[in-house]
């Protein structure tokens, strides 16, 4: 057997069966694949938070691994990407979806449409892409299916790229960035890695629409007074804003998409003074 | 080994680690065998939400399955039955649960009551059905343990039936339909098949309470324009009541039991108007 | 193999791909291991949730298994505590959280501090724990690597102890508990066992605050009436407050770490009267 795991990521949620449903289908055609479910919690229809998501989790994805991921209402048409050499297959819509996490795994080597009924389940009523077409053709590869036999190859060029923005750079030493993710704990990742800040020191200006605060960069939330938000390498080596076990996002009025410029230095004019600790 | 899977559904949710525990049971009873949660965010106590997911999954599931479905306390004595050629077992309360997913499988083979202690795990306290009895049973099931030694055999013909309600037609041309569940996306799927509306054209009337529309029968949600409503034939094969990326059961102010009626043709009194967008 | 399966716990929730990556971690080191997610949904920084779940899962685990157990924004030095002679072995951070655990399980044998490099993953930026050392190091005690190869032995008796608080009696026949817990259906668990309330017959006397109630000792929830409260032994052994398909954390306004005060006998002023069910 060539592929041995399938690696699910969608926004179906868990209120109802049908993840289960995923994984009885992959028990059915594939009883040895293990299958692991990234996240079905992506918001519904959002392309983009399922893209980011895929991407933090590319470079811990085992070898011989099926990775299938896709958002509901989505018309474009399904595709499977060969990465790696040949050790992953990633499976979704071709609308930029797949794209970062292509991009992480070192590039596509080939790529095709999912368009071979003979590996896809019948769908009683509206088709569901994940359900009908997208599991059913990475099981297959886990049953032994070559990866040609699944579809019509197709130039990986041609692939739909992503859209990820890239901070922009006004001026030297400031930098206007977009959350790109809110975790659970409430850290405010941004477009921006610790290259795009380095040099910048210790203290820097933040602002959020009108509000202007003093951060200060640490490498552990932890290092936080109650109340001080900091900027941190976050786990995935991305620039995050943080607060001790407390919600960044809430305190600063953040979500997903929202814009907010660094500037190296104290700021002048703050107007959210806090109190740091002493380290 | 006869059976490989145990595939789970209740209403236990996953804030704690009651499911993880049902995991770990079968892990020690029959290492060998695949776990599959179906779902376990069935709303506490709701019989008939449980039947439904069920009932959904039941076309999905692999050869070589155990189900356990149930929701806490229920006092309804604990049985298995054999559907399928002896294929699949279904293990759950005789309360109706069972019966829609018997039916779709091709009837009971067989039935028995969950009562040979030496299969059961010991309840410290108030016995909890799914953990002591139901679980454990399917486990020993993959463990190689036969099926008629799990109780005492009863007459199939004996178990509490469902109480699915089926759609009334008070005159030609009208289906007064009760909604069986809402998606996560909102769709509204009612206990209506296409059959049902067989020959009325794509043009059809819906009245909620005194909410009048004009519905469009659409084969996809996508072909809708924004804020209206249409009627679908869901990825179940049923009838469902749907809008484009937005909640049908947030507009219609419907939920899972409510009722809703169908009429061909355009309705003559619209309370609620819409443009359809031009296809 | 000596380790087949790896249990986790954690507060990381399902928002996100994080619990996948750690499915996928284990999977790529060792890949015949089972992962069992106890679960992740404990509150945000709550060790002593963390630790109860545990505690209540510990008697369920199978043998040969290895439990992660873990919240964020721990700074503790992470540990590993082999228990039940090597059958079992729990990581986590030398907090307390594994503490009833160890002790459920018999003892600690031996233990050490997971320091060695080799069995970690590299952080891109701030280290998770549970991500860059506990979960590979799990995974690696089941791909074959000793115990003692994971880190410097310590005294298990230097381990930090939990400090789950015992119930207090005042005066005979009064008690003064703490809510350890709510479940999904809103009984209350009470830091007390049947035998702390052995001799005090059917009667008792419930104090929330202000508010005093009689309870009768029940064996199940179901034989009470409509709006009345019973103290059950729940199905971990424990002294509940229940109600019969109701929460009974709502009805007394209770969450986990409350004081409530047991007493024998009628209460003599009862400030909030309910019918009981004739049996």
């Amino acid at each position: 057997m060539a592929f041995r795991t399938v690696a699910l990521l969608s926004d179906l949620g868990h209120a109802d069966e049908t993840v289960g449903t995923l994984h009885a289908i992959v028990r059915d055609i594939a009883a040895e694949a293990a299958v692991i479910d990234l996240t079905h919690d992506i918001s519904p229809f959002d392309v983009r938070a399922a893209a980011l998501a895929l991407a933090r989790a590319t470079g811990y994805l085992p070898g011989e691994v099926v990775v299938v991921a896709a958002v509901e209402a989505d018309d474009h048409r399904p595709v499977a990407v060969e990465v790696a050499g040949g050790r992953g297959i990633l499976i979704g819509p071709d609308n930029g979806l797949l794209a970062s996490a292509v991009a992480i795994a070192g590039g596509a080597d080939r790529a095709l449409v999912l368009d071979r009924d003979e590996y896809h389940l019948a769908s009683p009523g509206a088709p569901s892409a994940m359900r009908d077409l997208m599991t059913p053709a990475a099981a297959h590869l886990c049953a032994g299916v070559p990866f040609s036999a699944l579809g019509t190859e197709i130039d990986p060029a041609l692939l739909l790229p992503g859209t990820l923005a890239l901070p922009r750079e006004p001026e030297p030493g400031q930098l206007v960035c977009e959350v790109m993710w809110v975790d659970r704990y409430g850290a405010c990742q941004l477009n921006a890695g610790p290259d795009d800040v380095d040099g910048w020191g210790a203290h820097l200006e933040l602002r959020v629409g009108d509000d202007v605060r003093a951060v200060r960069r640490v490498e552990r939330s932890s290092e936080l007074a109650s109340g001080a938000v900091g900027l941190i390498v976050d786990r995935f080596g991305m620039c995050a804003l943080a607060m001790h076990r407390r919600s960044a996002a809430d305190e600063l009025g953040l979500a997903s998409g929202a814009a907010v410029t660094l500037a190296s230095g104290e700021p002048n004019n703050v107007t959210t003074p806090v109190t740091f600790r002493s380290r």
